[in-house]
């Protein structure tokens, strides 16, 4: 599986007609010819949810401009799940381009954003205040919903990456390199980052490529054990005896088995509905002291850097700011198109209209028995801590599973 | 054609397999089972040519380690065009990954580059001293020659970026951000930023949909006038007015056609064979200066911002560092394979060995009727310097062409 | 005088009382038990003139701020220049706490600024509108005129620095190390980066010792020549003979008596009132370019590099923040307490009132005869363009005149 | 207190002659005429101890190029704690201007520093290993001891600032921006930003200042109390209430009275004899989601930084780097001069030698009754936490201590 096929080709044209249809294939997102609705009757609303990501005020910012430059619509409102009494205000006051010129500039949204599951009631009681709420469920209705997937941790699938990712990657470099100034300027230093990913480690993983300056690479994918032959334990201590420093980064979500032993309430489930995870940065780190302060002589220097608040609050870089101008662009042209219950995002670099269903039936993850993976191995030298024959197991499992994130990886 | 058709879909897997072969097709890069050079025999010498460009110090990098971790090469040269003697000296002392080891957190290159045909003697000159030069010429001959395209200003073809790109556009929209600053400081401001882009406007493009803070883009593919009706000092008197101040994004390319009747010397070829560039950013200014100080009584602050050399010397930001990392892998993997005469990029997506023909044929433009140059243009307000009949013609030119880049652009 | 004598000592106690009086002294800047003005009857007016410079917007924010919550001021206009009508508008908007909240993260100039002396009587012309100029002259009168000297290049005496002055150098250093980045990457690569600095080289000093990556600083203070024994042709040769490349930092103002014989027109002065002086990054690299070029063998590769309207758009950095704020409330208490016709600043690191002749009766310079300018050309190894006796003639020269700058260089 | 004395006044000139003698004095610092020890005979080591902080591979690289340049030493030998085995190999390769040229531009340290009073030892040893140790308990011997503060936390007193100071400032000012961020962006978001302080609050108070979105800062100097009517529980209560949000700054060292009743060990002393302090920002950061969890009905979103290794391990920023190059200046000179068992730095902007004692007999503290401490609480209209009886005991405490720090303040 990891090698490539010798007669593997890539086409150079993959819009393809309808009748050559193979696979699964998406309409591809654009302007159409023929819109659905009458920009005046339109009333548009914006509402963000969950956790930051760089690339939301941006976002907002194009969305705007995009209906007010394209189809000419100006009656735009964004929802701020906390304050009713400004929504209602808003109403008077709609977002307009010339209001929110400027806002990408700036990280966080404007609106409040809040995980948890009752503000979307909040969202229906502030749309209801509208007038707009009773129309909604009737038949025939004119309302087109689209969604922009808000994941900085890439754990969507379909979808090429989500905006943020780059910025996010950028800024997760940064603590990797604090980590590694710290730890070589020490006696037996060790960096500890903690990056975000609470079911797929990307972010973890491309920030240790595009730094180079990590020894080991830990994903919540990739199962790893801390002592005894070929675990974490033994590694590190072979790395300070060669080295004598080294940096470890640990995306969020990395061993939450292990942790699961140690405490009692596990089973929390935060206000979005997502398991609360344990800081398992800060577990590790921890469990690295006490091994080697009480089972070893080996003095080392533990630093602990967890930089997840301060990479969801930077602005989106370039790269992602030109990315969010194509994805609210798409998400426009849909809409106006009277598409509904959908979500956009390049497929294979074609952005394209994807069914909310399709990106939500599963999760996206690193394959760990594919190429960016083994990449990431390679430049940190870590151990797979596998046995050949579970890998081999592991293989066969992914073989029947869907191989999407293989081809983003190679991007 | 600025429309999606209704029908257009797009495939999630596009990897294809031979006998379904329709359009152009490429031999898709990665590792091969077997493997045509011995560890031992490979003698890998690396050479960087043109200008400045973020990423090579980490393409380097990558190539070292990994020919070194992939494939056990140890004996790879870096090939200095200017001081011959050094080179010899550093057949004893080759690249390691040890010694390249940070090099991907500096700017500019570990060895020099230099613009310039007298080069290449140079460099086969240096070749040849080691012996290795007369076998080139042999049939049969185990050589491979990979090309990893350098073009900041993304005017390769086929290929969907090259590397830097998204580094260069983050820094170009810094200086753009300086201008819209100082513009908007001052009675009637003008901000002009020239950007890199000789042939193609990418960078400018780019720079300016992610910055929004331009009034006015003015690339090669795109023919501007300046007096009259329509033309660029119309607009920019009506632009002080409505806003008091602007940004003028202009490259490096642009309006050559105007500026080559103001000058008797324009057949001037530089060292690399490339057409000596008349300064379009000095000029355009000291053309809008004289404009409004003797024909208008508008009295105007303008400021003239090159930030080319600062962008050039940035070193590569996350992103790039990632890419660097897979195309350096991509030209290792295909070159140990036996291709020669070959580069290496993703094309839709799909990193792929492309035949150096493909890529000389055409040079990538920014394609004027397609929907990434329609974005930029709505995002400055700008006029189009066209008369509709004009774009009618020209949009029939181009449907007998390539629309390769519509396709990057909505990436 | 490059010496310490071996006595001198340093108080550390600096604020002395009345009869110990020696040599000058100026009043101690802060607040005063007792307040000349009724808060109520206060209306304060911010004007920005001349160039931008970063931590305009930081020193608007905190009189404001200031004013509001140290003296219960709340009728606070800013002044800009272009609009009248504006103005007008303003008297019913006064600039609030909450309004200008957020203004320091954005560098230039909220209000408009522009060089030139017509300005003055817009000045005055808005001011009168709002009926308060017919006071000013009346005896008696209760007006507070105070100025914070805005000079990016430190010119002006007494002060310990402008503010502004660190976010400079700190750019400045940026388009340095780009320099470094291009020269060292080609064949015999020069880099020239022009650093604002009219009449004084502080900037280019700095910059050239913080970055510590410059081969030759030319300043304005220190004269020099391009060709001969001992000239700059011959210095640049001879560096790139040893090292391959180098790099030039030129203050804008150096050098003006050599440009003066090659042009007809130096007797413009602009709006300011400001002599304007030729392009000397341009002149010289155009100088440096001919001399290898026709009369020797060797062929450079010259970039050149001016990041002046970039250094001056950049928002202050940290330690300029926490320094206006300082400034602002010295010019807050001091206009309160019912002084006039005064600026503010640090002296020996005291914040002091400073009468406004002292600081425009000489301009601050670097004293090359002194430590600071003697540690900058060690940094560079570059000459020092002087025979000894000329050397000796200046030491005379500066022993009967003001040695501040030396104290200020040591700090 | 608070108010400057109507006749206070600054000198211009404070170097001042023998006679005139008052109060307490240091040696000026610089190049004496008559040197103690001859070139060829000195022997430099360096060692850095303590934990990192930005700015300590400029002072290395100062020292050795100053070393070399000014009084030419070749011989400066770095101390590297751990391998021993280095240290002696480092005898035949010792530092020299051409290997240090640029690590500057890197974080951290060349050598590895640790906090611990073992290390001691081990340094002891590795000059003995050198045949230099013998040499040192001689009389008359001719060692010179130097001294430069590593002191981030501006603890020291006597001298205007520590090194890297300034930088710490600006990054500490990047967290508290994206603490604000995040909690303006999220239901009653709270962010929290532990800065270094253990003892001092000055990069709290100065990061505050510089940043001026914090709304509470909590340092060592100034106690408070979370409970009951002006306790900090009610401010976050009617911050939320007004704003929505809010921002807490707290020193590492801030409130350590109120933690101390909660744990049963808190005389750990770590290896350096500091006493090791209870994480601050977590327990209050808890302490407030418990209160508003469980007593109140406010839900609230708090966000928790710590930024202390990522701004440790930064470059130091141009005014740092300037700053050093002058302290290593002054440390070379009075070593050269014969001095020993002193230290360098400025005392009202004059860098002076400082014997060792006046600098460990007290801690510099934030003077809460000063001007810089209330206009940190100016900006952030956080309650005093005193009543006023308790305020004025501690302004009559004070009156009689050292009033050091406000002259800095105003710097």
């Amino acid at each position: 599986q990891y090698f490539v096929d010798v007669d593997d080709i890539v086409a150079e044209k993959i819009v393809v007609s309808k009748e050559s249809l193979r696979g699964t294939h998406f309409r591809r997102a654009g302007p159409r010819q023929k819109v659905y609705f009458e920009s005046d009757e339109v009333h548009a609303c914006i509402v963000t949810c969950g956790g930051l990501c760089p690339g939301l005020n941006t976002m907002i910012r194009e969305i705007v401009c995009g209906l007010y430059h394209m189809y000419g619509v100006t009656g735009v409102l964004g929802i701020e799940v906390r304050r009713i009494k400004r929504f209602l205000c808003s109403k008077h006051n709609p977002l307009t381009p010339k209001v929110i010129n400027d806002i990408h500039k700036r990280g966080g949204t404007i609106f409040e954003t809040s995980r948890g599951g009752h503000d979307t009631s909040k969202i229906v009681d502030s749309i209801q205040d509208r007038g707009i709420n009773q129309e909604i469920r009737r038949p025939g209705l004119k309302v087109a919903v689209v969604g922009i997937p808000k994941t900085i941790d890439n754990d969507i699938p379909v979808i090429d990456k989500p905006f943020g990712f780059d910025t996010a990657v950028e800024e997760a470099q940064r603590a990797i390199s604090a980590a590694h100034v710290e730890s070589e300027s020490t006696e037996n230093g060790i960096g500890v980052v903690k990056q975000m990913g609470r079911h797929s480690g990307f972010i973890a993983m491309y920030a240790t490529l595009a730094s180079r300056d990590v020894d080991c690479c830990l994903i919540p994918e990739s199962p790893f054990y801390l002592e005894g032959p070929g675990g974490l334990f033994e590694y590190i201590e072979k790395r300070l005896n060669e080295n004598g420093h080294m940096v470890i980064v640990v995306a969020e979500g990395a061993g939450q088995e292990l942790l699961s032993g140690n405490t009692c309430t596990m089973d929390n489930i935060d206000a979005s509905g997502n398991k609360q995870l344990q800081d398992v940065g800060f577990w590790i780190s921890q469990k690295i002291k006490d091994h080697f302060s009480k089972k070893q002589k080996l003095t080392i220097n533990l630093k602990y850097i967890d930089p997840t608040y301060m990479i969801c609050a930077v602005p989106s870089n370039a790269s992602d700011n030109v990315y969010c101008t194509l994805l609210a662009h798409s998400a426009i042209h849909g809409a106006m198109a009277g598409y509904t219950g959908f979500t956009v995002g390049p497929v294979n670099g074609k952005h394209s209209c994807i069914p909310f269903q399709r990106i939500t039936e599963r999760q996206n993850k690193v394959v760990i028995t594919d190429r960016m993976w083994a990449r990431c191995l390679s430049s940190t030298n870590q151990p797979s801590f596998f046995s050949p024959k579970q890998l081999f197991a592991k293989i066969g499992d992914e073989k029947h599973g869907d191989n999407h994130v293989e081809d983003l990886a190679i991007k």
